[in-house]
């Protein structure tokens, strides 16, 4: 499949779709109508049917779309219908949670291996895994095919982790520290910052002082 | 301040530029241009320009921005000249993450609280803040004078939370429990899946596959 150019935006709209969708799954719902969806996540249906648009057609006129089909369908377009091997790098309290969080497995993400280089956290358990130095992570990334790496260290060795994982042959990296990182435009990237979600917020209240 | 309308999107890379300012400031930078905030942050500088001009004039064309100036500007425009108290309901893995999370008082969010309704919890130490009862919410949201709740309980407790926090008198809230919540119209509300983020490096992996 090739598509170019879809808004980050928009995928990110069509995971919490794929979300909802299986949430009304679980409640026994057949078809649901774009302006239903819009509702149940909170955005116009105009943009539910424009982000679903990019991807051909799906729905019927006037029946609107059959839940489970749409389900299988978004999460193929997310690449959620392979399952994709992931490292972290920082068994902190972030990394830790991060290690722990149930919601990664549920949607196809292993977390196969956690890291970190303090001797005091090494060997520490964290569910069905164990802290493992970070000079295992060559041969870790080779043995499990890991494709995603995940940075939860402090931002003075983000930079410093980030060359070692593309080095070990990870393709992604989804980085949890608070710096600018620089990687080659054939690495695919995405920071996030847990203050920025809450900075979203601190705006809209700052507009209604 | 009235500003309507500005995209979700340009506010989180508001957030993004502030930051790679202030890195910047500690660098000693006096001036920048668009073209280099853009570089060093990844997006075009046309980019950079649309989402300055939201909100009016800042540089000086041919000299570009002054660094102090422009951080003080966006921070400003962030809600972020302004200590917002914060409260956190659940003090799982994540939770506990979050309250130990030293970027949100960086950025301006005071951590007051954090709560749980677990007994083998209540009373943990976390930096600090200790666990309390989630029975204390409407007091505590009433001594600090809180205007932001997090959540960050199983998505079975999301709902109730919710509607816990917003009798208290919370006008905020930023929810890490993967359910669609509802909330009124005039409460600013706003999702975090972590998954999401993952989703959207798997859905560019998938792309190339």
């Amino acid at each position: 499949m090739k598509v170019f150019k879809i808004p980050e935006a928009t995928v990110m709209r069509l995971s919490i779709y794929s979300r909802y969708l299986h949430q009304l799954m679980e409640e026994g719902e057949e078809t649901i109508s774009s302006g239903e969806i819009a509702k149940g996540v909170g955005v116009s249906s105009a943009q539910v049917r424009k982000d679903l648009a990019y991807f051909g057609e799906f729905g019927t006129r006037g029946v609107g779309y059959k839940v489970s089909e749409l389900y299988c369908q978004l999460m193929k377009i997310l690449g959620l219908d392979h399952r994709w091997n992931t490292i972290i790098v920082g068994a902190g309290k972030l990394g830790s949670a991060l290690a722990l969080y149930q919601g990664f497995f549920e949607r196809g993400f292993n977390i196969c291996a956690i890291l970190d280089v303090n001797p005091n956290i090494i060997g520490n358990k964290l569910g069905s895994l164990r802290v493992q130095p970070l000079d295992q992570l060559q041969d870790l990334v080779e043995q499990y095919d890991i494709q995603i790496g995940v940075i939860a260290v402090p931002a003075t060795h983000a930079q410093d982790v980030t060359e070692q994982l593309l080095e070990a042959g990870v393709k992604a990296i989804l980085n949890f520290s608070p710096r600018v990182l620089k990687v080659p435009p054939d690495i695919v990237f995405r920071n996030v910052d847990l203050s920025v979600n809450l900075e979203v917020l601190s705006f809209n209240l700052a507009l209604n002082r």
